[in-house]
């Protein structure tokens, strides 16, 4: 009996024809047939309640996050998007909720080419978990380790509005109504780079994205490339909302904030023009933050060349 | 800092050296490389606490159960399992808990050659979600929709125990100690029938894995197929320690138990012979305990050939 409502709403919002897969949602597996010879790049993100989301975003946003940050693991491969599978834990099968969430979700999807070829749905806690295939040449994917000392480190578009939205939320910072949307479109719609990572392809040394932090993914980079950087903290690029704030609160939010979903990428200086073309041809910018050097370590500076201290939490990843 | 313990988890228990897979854990996305023309069947199940599993369960069985029911739905298409990704939500990162978890579960992967590729971990509500990847010829999947009138009705093993393990849990029936044991291990510890679904390929027309009950899971058969059955609900196998319950209880039991993770399948009748020779090569049994018509109907029989009522839960999924 229980079942029951599983799998009406599994009909009502989430079976749609397959385009490409060989068979969708509805048999024990869905079945897909790779290109010839090209890899399948594979990401899962689990999102909770509290933790990746606040109660107060609305189906439709938290539909597009839940795609919008696994498309953002595929971008930083250099994958192209071909398809999800979705599995969904919640309290209650809340109609309201249940269609907004598929808006969400079908639009960012259909917006990349990525179909939903399966999934689960069960009564639990609200928890969602998505696990994406994408398609690339093999020894053509964006790995972390290949950075290399000498290489410019570059940020796509701008990051840190999703901490300061956070801040918002939590009480300790105050914006105008307008500036508030603002930055909660950053920490509620975040837009992954998916042409970007494909343009990177044949461009970029090694990739992530910024899902943790700026400086805690860095460290990840770094760590796997063995080499370090120097990072000019100003010249992170940020909006301007946040940079009519405090100081302090403008680096805590663009180099330690999380949830960004921009791509942090290392080029050789060579490839320094080529970059920026394959930012143009994806519509968004890439702005150079920094050095890939021999040194192991991770340092900042400002401005005016002056060392900044490491106060970032997110530098605990770099120590282990 | 909140994300420093998820990669030191990750690390000690889930990383592993891939064999076949062409990237494993640690950057952004997996790499894997399909077989030359190989279709990919995938499957996902998320196993929430109260619902999939019980509070008493131990974590080795857990990590077991959750990969088992994965490589089920792969069975139930008669693909051969490669890789699967794990995603974890846990309230707090006990090692005792990671430790048994990862035992359970990479016991059963190594069993079956299915290698962990990649996932994720965060803290929240106990939700394990793992995506399997197995491979299959294109044209060969097993689907539920190619039952035909005349076609034998089968089933692995046997179906029941899990579910009278779960009436001694929910108290309303009490075994000995001995078969307790032997019933708790059918509803912790199911083997998932891996080598018996490649073994059907050629021979069963359609199938299935009882994970919600067999005649709710018959009616998905029936449903996609556009046929009826006639189930002898005496011929359905049972364990000796069902077999002496009440026959309304071991009739609820089989039919209507769920988390057997049997194979329910259909073949011709020519095909008898081949149907029990996949069973042997295959260690296990296979019983058949109906046919296929043309009707519409689900109808049950017992063992003089009186009819029996339709009393339980599971036919809602038939209505519909």
């Amino acid at each position: 009996m229980e079942a029951l409502g599983e799998f009406d709403l599994i009909g009502k919002y989430f079976t749609r024809p397959v385009r490409h897969a060989a068979l969708g949602i509805g048999d024990d597996c869905a079945l897909l047939q790779p290109a010839p010879g090209m890899q399948l790049a594979i990401s899962s993100d689990m999102l909770v309640e509290g933790r990746h989301f606040l109660s107060t975003v609305s189906p439709q946003r938290l539909g597009h996050k839940a795609l919008a940050v696994n498309l953002s693991d595929l971008s930083a491969c250099g994958a192209r998007p071909v398809a999800f599978s979705l599995a969904l834990a919640m309290p209650r099968a809340e109609e309201s909720f249940l269609e907004g969430f598929a808006q969400g979700l079908f639009a960012l999807a259909d917006e990349h080419g990525c179909e939903l070829v399966g999934g689960d749905t069960t009564q639990g806690p609200l928890n969602i978990c998505i696990t994406v295939f994408g398609e690339l040449p093999p020894g053509q994917a964006l790995l972390r380790s290949g950075a290399r000392a000498g290489d410019d480190l570059y940020v796509s578009g701008q990051v840190g509005d999703a901490r300061l939205a956070l801040e918002c939320f939590r009480g300790s910072v105050a914006l105008s109504g307008e500036a508030f949307e603002q930055v909660r479109v950053a920490m509620e719609l975040p837009q992954p780079r998916v042409a970007l990572g494909q343009a990177l392809r044949s461009v970029a040394s090694s990739a992530i994205d910024v899902s943790d932090g700026l400086l805690g993914d860095l460290a990840h980079i770094l760590k796997r490339s063995g080499v370090g950087a120097a990072v000019e903290v100003d010249a992170v690029p940020r909006s301007a909302v946040l940079a009519s704030q405090p100081t302090a609160l403008q680096r805590e939010c663009t180099l330690a904030g999380g949830d960004d979903y921009e791509l942090l990428f290392t080029a050789p200086p060579a490839l320094a023009d080529a970059v920026q073309a394959a930012a143009r041809l994806s519509g968004v910018t890439a702005t150079r933050i920094g050095r890939i050097n021999d040194s192991r370590l991770l340092t900042l500076v400002d401005a005016q060349g002056r060392a900044v201290p490491h106060t970032f939490g997110s530098f605990d990843h770099f120590k282990s």
